[in-house]
């Protein structure tokens, strides 16, 4: 056949290096990123954000490109590594890229996120997050990186971390602006 | 180096395949999809809804998962096929996974698109639209698809179609529901 863009999809490799360093904080943030209408995802920032094993590039970002009502994110997580168990009152979509893993969902009915369901989440699979529902994104391979594009609406995300799964929700904590939100972050200063 | 997350990504192959014929669209719209979290795409329902050379899959959408606030389609383009030129009120996001193209990029300030602005787009780059911007993308490689993800706020979305760039903004014509949302739209019948 030729070329029928209906039998059958590939997804090329994406080879996308580390930009981080060269540019300093201004040039990140939206006020500076409205010129370059495309941008090339492998010259774009990366960083762990602290977190070891963990590799995050803001694709469209509020803070970094000015976006008011979705934001896209691209991480990569080493084998083993996890997110924080958290909740956040946004819709959040993941579509898993590459790797293998495991997602834990909480309940938001009761007064603690309780013991967690937990489903087999593998590469060219999607899933979203009921909104409030405490979960974790865990990497549970022993080799290969879990990779995945995540949309999140409402964004800058303001997230609630839990230590545990039988925390109080009203205990979890307030994470905000996000590790990667901080660079950008700009509180008005209280004038008096 | 024992698999670090920070040092390269790679996007793997997708394989995904058409799965529409076997489920009726009851099956296909949200009452009936809630129960499974975790979806493969490759088991998607997947058309060109009319357009030749289009292949649409709706990874999470309003109407056909109950998505609120963000939507995400898979859309793969045949060589030399297109977009409509259109708007919509809405932010937009694409990632584009395979091939290149040109995005053209009309005006909202004057009362129709004009010459638009070309922009080369291409694999592992990333762009968004400014609401209500005509634009329109095309796969002009000659042999190559144009894959993309793309992402939505305010699903379902209402698409403003013009003829051609110097249409009126006024006289460009509203497709709602738009081609892939129609199997899982319903309107409620005025009782009188």
């Amino acid at each position: 056949m030729s070329g029928p863009a209906h039998a059958s999809y590939v997804l090329p490799l994406l080879f996308l290096f580390s930009a981080l360093g060269a540019a300093d904080a201004s040039s990140r943030c939206s006020n500076n990123q409205g010129s370059s209408l495309v941008r090339n995802i492998g010259d774009m920032p990366q960083s762990n954000f602290g977190r070891g094993g963990l590799a995050h590039i803001t694709i469209a970002g509020a803070l970094s490109h000015g976006m008011k009502e979705v934001e896209i994110w691209l991480q990569t997580f080493a084998p083993g590594t996890r997110t924080p168990i958290h909740r956040h009152s946004c819709e959040e979509v993941f579509v898993i890229l590459k790797g293998r893993g495991t997602l834990l969902l909480g309940s938001s009915s009761l007064n603690y996120p309780g013991k967690p369901q937990e489903f087999a989440i593998y590469s060219n699979s999607t899933f979203s997050i009921p909104m409030n529902d405490p979960h974790q994104v865990w990497n549970t391979d022993e080799n290969e990186d879990l990779q995945m594009l995540v949309v999140i609406s409402r964004p800058p995300v303001k997230v609630f971390i839990y230590n545990d799964w039988s925390m109080p929700h009203t205990a979890a904590k307030l994470k905000f602006p996000y590790y990667w939100d901080e660079e950008c972050f700009y509180e008005p200063k209280d004038e008096l």
